[in-house]
């Protein structure tokens, strides 16, 4: 190709009033206010409110808005059938790609009945009760009731795992989280959620696609790599051994770079510090092998860690199994898929790239009995 | 934006063997061979075949491929459990989407064991069977046999749908359809399609994606939405008038022009002429009216009909709902969406575009009670 837009690396695709990827001096920011400030002060209530509504919620709003959250918990009976029917086996973003078809089926988005923002508020509020309601069928049987009167996402979703509520230094830890994972632009899985907007397709379609994409290991997928990695060594000294041996063979290192940061992640700093603070309450194992593989990438590829890599181990510390660390990604990122599919359908344009063509100059067609 | 690349209009996002779209001179082709020739001479089966591996296939390998085909339409219970559980009310391209999802937790791609063309070659043999489970449960009660010894994808979807086989000018009208629908370069759901395995992710996640873009009214579902238009009027004159009031009301007609297509569209002279002749069978309205509709969109807006608008007849013809044109075209396409998938994974890169920001400059975070 004349220059290789493969992977659209730098192609400008579209506008979107939410977030600052990379800019220069600005870093991440969503509709103006720094990520940092948000971690600092706000709650993923606020956040995914943010990002789908434009302002910060007055007090009112945001307590409206939670209770709206928590009454939007339960599941159909139809949904609760087919997630028992999703084998114990089944990767927990199908089970989610799966649901959220699923529950489009039965709570279609229509003018007048359900709006794409009541679509918004249910998935958010329901992805946490798909998932565990799935899980408890298929590890111990039981029906677990997916309601609960915790008065966040993030206590919800640990109280369903759990069956206890968690402390407010845990809850605080997971909410910072998706804060931090709620929005990132036009990445592949909202990118891919806009194109499905832009053929006017309906909302659960757009959500649907959007979890099928960040699925893979190159994306969402990245922290359960993440996990995979830090976990496998037994000390500092095994980890950088380890990944020297991988890097040598040049293995993909899960966790570090970004197609669009080039000098940090500003979501890393954030992260390390919360997986930082919950490691004392564990053997220190993993939280010191993950300063040393940090350490070793930045020494010998000049590559930073990005949100996925100490999330693996903050997650860890929170009890999570590792299968359950991309749907959480989700549960937080719906917020941000939603305002961008309110954005594209706002100013749409179908999206519709050309392609080269490298294949066959026309030939004749052979019929079958001379071939 | 300084260049307008919304909707990335004549972007270059890659490079693609399959097809060619509206290439000076050539029109389309599939690996070569013109889109006027296959419709002449070959079947669905082949040109799926030729899509994913490249060639034509042999006697022996085309009629090995039917067998396989025919030997991969049952369903497994907990899908058929799921297809009784979505509502009769739904959308049937969120059956499909739903049921894809669905068959992708019980049958996953796996090394060794289900690879990426079982994958294609299952979800193409399936995709009748969810559908027409799915439709006979719910508007009779009955539970089909989804499963019967028709050779072609055509004839089998007929039996379904009718309980009875179809003549062989209808599977060969069927047919042909299926092989216009096949392929199109870097529309939409196929991008979508990339966009997902980009990541890489699993095969049934790509191909969900796609479903769900393909359901916009401006992409797949323009074919439901002309069918539609053409059942309005009940004669030529009255067509015109109502077109002509449409048009001064600045209403979307669908079915007419392309985003790549300048002159005319390739396939729709193929579908055109299969229509006519079915229309025999009929009272001739519909065909007369869409002559008409035709005629005034060519006078008044300089518009070609794409393939979408006289396969809306001739779907009608042969006894098909409007509501499951476009799910045809999924069971077809599926094999365009499987080709670049594979295409895709053989030289992947990440497909993530930029934005141009135009939000709020960096502000202060205000703590709620201060708001």
């Amino acid at each position: 190709m004349t220059t290789d837009t493969r992977g659209l690396a730098g192609v400008i695709a579209g506008q979107t009033a939410l977030c600052t990827v990379g800019q220069q001096g600005v870093g991440l920011t969503y509709r103006g206010y720094a990520i940092a400030d948000l971690c600092a002060h706000s709650s993923f209530e606020e956040v995914a409110w943010l990002l789908m509504y434009g302002t910060l919620p007055t007090a009112a709003e945001l307590s409206a808005y939670r209770a709206r959250l928590q009454s939007l918990r339960s599941l159909p009976q139809e949904l609760k059938d087919v997630l028992e029917r999703l084998p114990a086996t089944a990767h927990p973003m199908d089970v989610l790609r799966t649901g959220c078809s699923m529950l489009g089926t039965l709570e279609p988005e229509e003018d007048n009945v359900r709006s794409q923002h009541d679509v918004a508020d249910r998935l958010i509020a329901a992805f946490p009760a798909m998932l565990m309601y799935w899980h408890h069928f298929h590890t111990s049987g039981q029906r677990i009731s997916v309601e609960s009167d915790a008065a966040s996402t993030a206590a919800h979703f640990l109280s369903l795992l759990h069956g206890t509520p968690p402390t407010a230094e845990h809850e605080r830890a997971l909410d910072v989280s998706l804060m931090l994972y709620a929005e990132h632009e036009f990445n592949a899985s909202t990118f891919a959620g806009r194109i499905t907007s832009s053929t006017l397709s309906d909302f659960y379609s757009a959500i649907t696609s959007a979890i099928g994409t960040l699925r893979g290991p190159l994306h969402g997928g990245a922290n359960e790599a993440a996990m995979d990695l830090i976990d496998r060594f037994a000390d500092p000294d095994a980890a950088e051994q380890g990944v020297l041996r991988m890097l040598a063979a040049k293995s993909k290192i899960m966790g570090f770079g970004h197609r669009v940061y080039r000098i940090n992640d500003p979501r890393s700093d954030i992260i390390q510090q919360w997986a930082h603070r919950l490691s004392a309450g564990t053997d220190g194992r993993l939280y010191a092998v993950s300063e040393r593989i940090e350490a070793v990438m930045r020494r010998e590829k000049r590559l930073f860690p990005n949100l996925d890599f100490y999330a693996a181990s903050l997650y860890h510390f929170l009890g999570i199994p590792t299968a359950m660390f991309t749907p959480i990604f989700v549960i937080s990122r719906t917020s941000g898929w939603a305002a961008h599919i309110i954005e594209q359908r706002a100013d749409n344009r179908l999206i519709r790239p050309g392609s080269e063509y490298i294949g066959p100059e026309p030939r004749d067609y052979t019929p079958v009995e001379l071939r």
